[in-house]
């Protein structure tokens, strides 16, 4: 199977923060024949995080940033989670069964890593280790989307910022984070619940500062809503950003 | 330039040992001329690691364990550096200066990283990625050897174990090493010294089990030799496996 590669845009920007989208995508490919699924399950927010992609374009716009975001639904292979990770290829995700993923063989599972997870985490390890080469001290910044209710519950946060082992950028996001926004640290979960697999694969060896963005998924509904959303959110990375002393800790 | 690939043997084998030698090679490939040294300079230590190849191959045949290694000399690029790490193409080595790593540019950086760096390390993690999706939960052991007199002071540690953030496989090989061999955790340097670099890369991430051998190299410095050693280490290998309980920590 030809490997899925990561899409680039921005890739000559110099800015230091290089966004990264695992969720952007919600196509399956069509060998994997909609993994049982039916039409409006694969385009639900277990298949992406809608508004995600919409938001992290209009911020790489804004900040000169890269932005590197997948071609694949999570349901395939969720990119933000290691191979040995059962979420990587899950059967359950929230009330939603995936018939596809019900019973996946080792080969199977090998078979998806080689051609979704390890382009994908190859590609950005490129870009992160040419940028860190050429100076430019990037800070990896994972943008993602919520839904506003999971297992019945409606949830309240709208803004989560989570953090990995260094809690440099996260912190400094918070504090500069928009007034009209419930913003919260990890939450609505945190690394604990195995969610900061690619600030762990691809910032923590380098101790690159970096952090998770979640945004309550009503809020970046449309194209418009996810350009304002980006007016919002711009200044407050541009400001953390400014607060984080170059290089290592 | 072509970039200068990983090279792999017992690439097949079922065992959970993933041997890596970064500093198995001291070809210094013909782009760079040497990088102004010495043709006996570019056999020291300070281009590869004498022996560690020859003793990691012994390892493999006895443990069933995937062996991946460096085509290219430390001098170029050392792969158990950071691309930000002075280290990672170091003018001055030791007692040696080294004039092709004088005045490097950040372009010249940059491509030495994307010609060596990227697809070593690239080759490793998709190998590391299958093998965690086979369900063969590897434990990642890399190996070195050091010198004998260091800025002209003897060293009397002959089998150095260095960990990471994760001593599991360190203080069990430690417990197991071969009575006849004076082995020392963290020495003759340690993680402080930021020579852990693919364990922090590849492992950690994973919670994947890992060490760092370091052996003298006057205990290895013949093929014969090498291989006697090997008959030493590998049951302390086996031995220390058998005490890693099973996947993530």
């Amino acid at each position: 199977m030809a490997p899925f590669r990561a899409i680039f845009e921005n890739r000559d920007s110099r800015g230091r923060i290089l966004l990264v989208c695992e969720h952007a995508s919600h196509h399956i490919p069509p060998e994997w024949d909609g993994l049982g699924l039916t039409a409006a399950e694969q385009l639900a927010h277990i298949a992406w995080d809608p508004g995600a992609l919409d938001l992290a374009r209009g911020l790489a716009r804004r900040l000169d940033a890269c932005l590197v975001h997948a071609p694949v639904s999570r349901l395939v292979y969720d990119l933000n989670r290691a191979p040995d990770q059962a979420g990587a290829m899950p059967a359950q995700s929230e009330v939603f069964t995936v018939p596809g993923n019900a019973a996946i063989s080792a080969e199977e599972r090998a078979r998806r890593t080689q051609a979704v997870y390890v382009p994908f985490h190859d590609d950005l390890h490129i870009e992160v280790a040419r940028r860190m080469a050429l100076g430019l001290a990037p800070v990896i910044v994972t943008i993602h989307s919520f839904t506003p209710v999971y297992f019945g519950a409606p949830r309240a946060v709208e803004f989560g910022i989570i953090h990995d082992a260094d809690d440099r950028m996260a912190r400094a996001i918070l504090a500069h984070a928009p007034v009209g926004l419930k913003a919260e640290l990890n939450a609505p979960y945190s690394a604990a619940d195995g969610v900061t697999h690619t600030l762990r694969l691809q910032a923590n060896p380098y101790r690159l500062a970096n952090a998770m963005l979640e945004i309550r998924n009503d809020l970046i509904v449309t194209p418009a809503a996810a350009e304002a959303m980006a007016d919002q959110l711009a200044p407050c990375l541009s400001a953390a950003l400014a607060t984080i002393t170059e290089g290592a800790v």
